[in-house]
């Protein structure tokens, strides 16, 4: 740590000697050994994000789930599994200067996960009793000792996009949200692409479509210029 | 098609001439746009006996789900979502000389994934509603008009495995089953090597652990020869 630390402090670049938390990538919630519930996220925005912070000289944690997308070039890579997990591994890297919140978590997990392979029941259909995940953008944002000086979280809606997000940062108690449209008919789950828009306390930031290594970049230069 | 079999029959090998169904990888079956249940499986077996196929000469045909494996290099690849999709594809490639189903079908599917992404109930908590996927493997292992030749099904058991996957063949229909123990202290999912176990109308043929290649190579002469 204290080389990865000298080495932040040795790169060039406006964000040099920043400490930089990124989740990424879904959480898997398992119901027993083979079975789990996860959401949809390749990880390619949060590796893209990552990379260019980097870029711009700050020492990025990169806590993942399981995701397609390549890992981060320059990050310190902490794989996990589960909510519990990217949020123990996220406390575990604070104090950081920001946090920025890509992850697809899942909403819940499967109340007893079974130890062994369920067998079908008599009508075949399991009973999944479920229960909360925690926040963890939440958790993060209202620490009352450690929250970073800014904190960003990721908005994936497929209807009323500005409105939902607009709502998700202040109950959420972050600074900006990055919202998106992953509607099916958009491409942007697995693709390229992203069409994102920022919201923050002084209002609506619609960016046009753009690749996520762009939308990554615009976004790092957007948090240096915050972090000056 | 007609170039396909025609490649086929002018490949060398004891299963020149043969056309084999291979399912394989997980199916991912989704809540809403964003959320999904799935079973754990890379595909690595499948796409290591695709190719162990192959490499004998037969014209294969791959019906995968979103495996994170990669994709044999000589078959037919048919990517599907599903279990549904699945079962389609794999009636769509009919008629066949023998049909492998390595894939981990999700024995249920939520009743009607929301085409909008849920929102948290007031307690948090979602009301999912599952009904039964389709077993792919009885449908067309009970076939009067089209059930191939040689029907192979899979087992990924955690316990009990040998009695488990006998039973399963049983109620299948179908004619061998390769059984495996899957359990997290095994490393098979995610790993390299498998140890199985093949069970016929003339008992229990347990093989030493060995890579999921070998495991392929020995599995593709047994059917080469059960074929002859």
């Amino acid at each position: 740590e204290l080389v990865d630390a000298i080495a932040a402090k040795l790169r060039a670049g406006p964000l040099a000697g920043k400490r930089i938390l990124v989740t990424s990538g879904p959480t898997h919630e398992p119901i027993d050994p083979v079975r789990y519930i996860a959401n949809r996220s390749s990880g390619a925005q949060g590796t893209a994000i990552a990379n260019a912070l980097t870029g711009l000289g700050a020492e990025v944690i990169f806590v993942t789930g399981p995701a397609t997308a390549p890992m981060p070039q320059h990050a310190k890579i902490v794989p996990v599994q589960t909510a519990r997990e990217m949020l123990a591994a996220a406390e575990d890297a604070l104090p950081v200067d920001a946090a920025i919140f890509t992850a697809a978590v899942a909403d819940w997990r499967v109340k007893s996960a079974s130890a062994q392979k369920l067998k079908k029941s008599k009508d075949g259909l399991p009973l999944l009793d479920f229960e909360e995940n925690p926040d963890i953008l939440h958790h993060i944002a209202t620490l009352s000792d450690k929250r970073p000086g800014l904190v960003i979280g990721f908005a994936a809606e497929t209807n009323d996009v500005v409105d939902h997000a607009t709502a998700k940062r202040l109950r959420k108690g972050c600074d900006w949200i990055v919202a998106n449209d992953v509607s099916a008919g958009t491409g942007v789950m697995g693709g390229a692409d992203n069409t994102v828009t920022v919201i923050d306390d002084s209002g609506v930031d619609s960016w046009p479509k753009m690749t996520k290594a762009e939308v990554a970049r615009r976004l790092a230069e957007r948090i240096a210029q915050a972090m000056s």
